[in-house]
């Protein structure tokens, strides 16, 4: 296999077009940043990444190892192929959003996730009159027994990473997530970069 | 308040324009049926119930008396004002859909609540590009401690109920799920018809 590197700077998003068999390492250099993953199909992106397909098929709230994202039409999109982190990516909560930051007293034009995720797919010359669920990989959400949901820090250390697998000809979407109010992307509320290694499959 | 009553026949979708104030009591019948949920801003129609600012703002997984769903833009559009069920009502998974009963064996043309959503609001003259990840009232879906999901008949009893407000002008559509393989909509496998009570705001 062919490799690339590239960094995706904190607080940035940018989407890649990728072959069916190709794969992409995030690698969170700093350990602490949480990453909101998204998959439009090639053919037609209006068919999106979907956490609530994800969910269903795999019978449980957590994208682990060995386990697909699956898109709105219940075809696979992503498999976490290998994971070096304690797991446990949040499929649950929303990408922050405009709305969100003006709800933590923000000035508008903070950067989001959501705005991100438009800005990115504009790049390519795409747009979408919706945003869809992210899966929000390092993120940790814990639930409690009642169904309350927790906000923690990332578990993941330096150097930790994730590699995903596209099962179609898609489009991947990041946002290296800006949140700098909460410590969604750890202590310090700071956001990182982090490192892409893409895996191209032989030509 | 004025109030008038019909009849949601089983399998079936249907959408209504709600003004702000106006309240819905949905009655399930027979105790076991899904219904699943689904909102539009009535100014924009782009504007959905989603799933993920709800449990985001609400910071819980299920929707419970006193919680409002939360739209795509972040602003309260149902509230859950009473409901006589034992609650948990389900925000995780997706709604059933002609590639999920595709892959239960079913032949095509089956009912979905993803095909209903697409019916009834083209009823109403709207069309979206996207399915909004479905409220799923009266759906059961407990989790156990390591994340996993399990699917349980609804633990509603015949004749209980639920309030929903509508906290803006929008429009309210509603799937009586017609899901007959498994038994989400109870042991018999039947779907059900339900009865809904709206609860107009005085002229």
């Amino acid at each position: 296999m062919t490799q690339t590197s590239t960094i995706l700077a904190a607080s940035q998003g940018a989407a890649w077009r990728l072959s069916r068999g190709e794969e992409v390492s995030i690698v969170n250099t700093h350990g602490s940043q949480v990453v909101d993953t998204w998959a439009l199909a090639a053919e037609d992106p209006s068919e999106h990444s979907a956490m609530e397909h994800t969910r269903s098929k795999n019978s449980t709230i957590f994208l682990d190892e060995g386990l697909a994202v699956m898109s709105s039409k219940r075809r696979p999109m992503l498999t976490l192929v290998a994971d070096t982190t304690p797991g446990r990516h949040d499929t649950l909560l929303c990408p922050c959003s405009a709305e969100i930051y003006a709800e933590l007293g923000q000035p508008a034009g903070h950067r989001s996730c959501t705005g991100n995720f438009h800005e990115a797919i504009g790049a390519l010359g795409l747009s979408l009159g919706f945003t869809p669920a992210s899966l929000n990989l390092f993120m940790q959400v814990p639930l409690e027994s009642d169904g309350r949901v927790r906000r923690e820090p990332p578990a993941s250390r330096p150097g930790d990473s994730v590699r995903l697998r596209a099962e179609m000809d898609l489009i991947l979407v990041l946002s290296a997530c800006p949140q700098d109010v909460t410590p969604i992307n750890g202590a310090e509320c700071r956001p990182r970069d982090v490192e892409l290694l893409f895996h191209g499959v032989p030509a």
